[in-house]
């Protein structure tokens, strides 16, 4: 027998129609160069964006055309990510964080046809608009100027176009919107591309009560950028449900983020840990009385705030937690669309100690509904879920990648049985809370045993004098491989070796494990993404 | 250009596995025909449901083989939920509530191989036995008796069947999971079919926090009957998500389950809304000194409570809420999975009077994601969203129906373009809330002018003295029809037709739309799914 269910495809362009017609009273707020606020209705954002696929379509976009983006976090941004798709086009993120003859190289690997960039960012593109030409540079004036005769301008190219004659773009439900490349801190960088499908079901999945739990009364402040893994998809949310948002624009620093936080007070926010570990030192520090900002700030109440991108200490969980602040970490990838587990609240933990609680919270979380999450052995062979076993992280679900563009499904990264191979070394316990140790090739392996150089970094940072700090592996003849520990002392504290040694040793780690030597450096070098560098410390440290 | 993302197909089969592995440790509660409790872990459940698709399998069940259910919500109508889908079956939900005749009908048409039916309900079967001949009636144990030897017993079945050993059925997202028929006050009861993508879909959807806000702290009582509509999805999300159920078994009595909210608090209850009136009275009947049950109950403290299935009256709300429930109705139908709308709260009435949110808390509420909604004129034209246009409810989305099994589209049921004829009259206001007038068959033509039935209805049934109201249209020479109001006094209480015309008055209800004539009934007559059935008042009343 045959279901009888409509066969209507998952569309972006109906989570358009339905913010239009549902939440036109509602606000997007963008920071701008200046500092100053702009105020958009989605009523407005609505025929903002319809006008912007009309205008695309008359520059004669065509179906899977890509245009890039090379944006800061506003609502120009926000109208490219349902307007380019709306036109039939593939709205493609450039990461602004990128050295330039990387950009210019992945805008020539996914052959992108039109550029759309702020104004702010035009001395970037000069550096690497001799790599790849595009037919047309779409100049969006954040900071009001006026944009030069060369380029299109954003504004005027909207103003032109009649959002009420738009058609959107007939298309399938896997057809593509949108694409962004992995950071890559080994090879090449890779396209994932991203389908209407995708979107929508990781839109459902990452609103989820469990998950971001977003409702149209939110006020949600995107801090993770929109120009990477999608700023965790929290664009597609909002317009879904309708909620309010506040984008920082180019302004990422701790004071400023606090100063919007004031201005725009969140319900929610999302960001990656350097952000958030750089904003609670400030904002404990301004509670001192002789602080210079003094009174200035005070975090919403009962602010939940995502963190992720990398490992969330459950120190910085705490030092939130004492302001009233939910920290909630979570695991993902470019390739998973990005939200793959978060370390959401169990019933089962109820009755639990708030150190097991926070135990959990610091660990990367639960598999969301539709990612089907598994634990490969040395051997090939599944590992149990009992939160000691670790293997290569694998992956499963509709909004994971798999393959990339142009280089289909390398064994490297996808088993023979079509599972993603994430490159995470990971064991997940009996509630389902999966731990990273580390990436494959941060592991430390000394006297045939693994340490976890996340392990080491979590508990030395801890420690109350260091800000960070960031373990790698060097050569030893005896043992293989011995964990040097670089840390960052917060300004003008520090510690013996003795004594975060002695820290490590009430952390339950063995003698063995403890650092062979330690080094003091300035701060940890870090990915486009905010991630560990350690390539660069390995390079730095050969020994 | 392709997008790169994975092909997983949506499927029941994925939800059952994750509340295996994460949510082992939960719960389910289950009452029984003797109202003692019966708890199952998810991790039994996950075992049974298993052993159920093996034993079905077993039995010689093919891909998308018919197995109906004919049984109250409990453990065991759960175990079906999934496990029958899993053995590549399809359940049919038998409603208990049809005549027998009917049922049997329905089991023909639908061919069922297979009935999973209550022991307490074998009276019933042998009623209807003789129009549909079940090659296997598989008997659970719910009362505990021993299970007659001409029937297969459930648990004996379970236990000879190992869930290790099963595998699911291999299917495509679209393949159907299961079906149930409208119910239909006219014509014949007509099949609607869904599938693991609708499913998936609709309980992604109705978890959202604008919707039912399940999280796996959740404790969900669903008084809806799971033999009906899915019981408005809920079986679906509480798995997905791993939510304590509390299952009330045969007892749907206020007395029984206000009880049973005192033995199981719940965090939400779905029901419909005759039951909620019922039981708000008998609430506040306790709390009176005199009362036999005084002190006996305390309504769970922010309990959130889903009624839907009729029009909820605003006085119901207003009852509720002096009591800290919110209640929060919503439109649907078989054909909608069922939740189409819902009367969340937004954004843009937080600055409104508690009047002004009681309002729109009384209207049928805003479509959910992924549901088109439109509102078609006389004159096949859309109507604008102003909150005063009305025409016929259309709707369409990937879990609404696009036919019936073996019945096809008929023309009064779709439009040429695909979307579902509701047969409600409605409007939609400016912020997307949807306002249902009347069954098209319903209104009442007074004088080349429409009259609500519905608005009459819910304003009588806030006088004080009334406890239910039902309005038809009586034919009239001269204004071709006029209403007839049938009114369902509380115990003791009376109003004069003076008294309940003044009332009308006041709510801005004009002197020729109000009733002709009143009549004083003993209790509104109703559909197995505890809708108003006007067909017999109207036969009762013909003038």
């Amino acid at each position: 027998m045959q279901a009888t269910m409509m066969s209507t495809p998952l569309s972006l362009n109906h989570l358009l129609e339905r913010a239009g017609r549902l939440f036109h009273d509602n606000t997007i707020v963008s920071r701008l160069p200046d500092k100053s606020l702009r105020r958009h209705s989605y009523g407005e954002y609505y025929r903002r964006t319809r006008a912007l696929a009309a205008a695309l379509q008359g520059l004669g976009l065509q179906k899977g055309d890509r245009v890039a983006t090379l944006c800061w976090n506003h609502h120009a941004h926000l109208e490219c990510y349902f307007g380019i798709p709306a036109a039939g086009g593939v709205m493609h993120t450039l990461n602004l964080r990128l050295p330039p003859e990387e950009i210019g190289w992945i805008a020539g690997d996914a052959a992108d046809r039109f550029l759309i960039i702020d104004d702010v960012l035009l001395p970037l593109y000069q550096q690497f608009a001799h790599l790849h030409r595009f037919e047309r540079v779409i100049v969006f004036a954040f900071s009001g100027a006026p944009v030069a005769p060369e380029f299109t301008d954003y504004e005027a190219l909207l103003a032109a176009a009649d959002p009420d004659a738009f058609d959107y773009a007939p298309h399938a439900e896997d057809d593509p919107t949108s694409m962004c490349y992995t950071s890559g801190t080994t090879g090449k960088p890779k396209g994932v591309v991203y389908s209407h499908r995708s979107t929508v079901l990781h839109s459902l999945v990452g609103a989820l009560p469990d998950a971001t739990a977003v409702r149209n009364t939110d006020v949600v402040l995107p801090v993770t950028p929109m120009f990477h893994a999608n700023s965790w998809g929290m664009p597609y949310i909002a317009v879904m449900l309708g909620a309010k948002l506040v984008f920082p624009g180019p302004h990422l620093h701790p004071e400023d983020l606090l100063d919007l936080m004031q201005q725009e007070p969140p319900t929610l926010t999302l960001g990656v840990p350097t952000i958030w570990l750089a904003m609670i030192q400030l904002y404990d520090s301004s509670l001192q009385p002789g602080s210079p900002h003094h009174g200035r700030w005070q975090l919403p109440t009962g602010l939940r705030s995502m963190v992720g991108g990398a490992a969330v200490p459950e120190s910085l969980i705490r030092a939130f937690g004492r302001h009233g602040v939910w920290i909630m970490q979570g695991w993902g990838m470019t390739e998973t669309s990005p939200v793959g587990t978060l370390a959401y609240p169990r019933a089962e933990l109820q009755g639990a100690s708030d150190d097991e609680r926070l135990r959990r919270a610091a660990m990367a979380g639960v598999p969301m509904p539709l990612v089907d999450l598994r634990i490969r052995g040395d051997h090939g062979q599944d590992q149990p879920w009992d939160g000691t076993s670790v293997g290569e992280l694998q992956v499963r679900g509709p909004f994971i990648t798999g393959g990339y563009h142009e280089a289909g499904a390398p064994p490297d990264k996808f088993t023979a049985d079509g599972w993603l191979r994430t490159g995470d070394v990971a064991s997940v316990d009996a509630l389902g809370y999966m731990r990273i140790s580390d990436r494959t090739k941060d592991l430390i392996k000394s006297g045939g045993e693994w340490i976890s150089s996340v392990d080491l970094e979590n508990a030395l940072m801890a420690h109350p004098a260091v800000a960070e700090a960031a373990v790698i592996a060097i050569p030893d003849e005896k043992w293989s491989e011995r964990p040097l520990a670089c840390v960052v002392f917060k300004p003008g504290q520090q510690a013996t070796h003795e004594d975060m040694n002695a820290l490590l040793l009430t952390k339950g780690f063995a003698k063995w494990q403890l650092p062979e030597r330690y080094e003091v450096i300035d701060a940890v070098p870090r990915t486009s993404t905010g991630k560990f560098y350690k390539l660069q410390l390995r390079e730095r440290f050969p020994a």
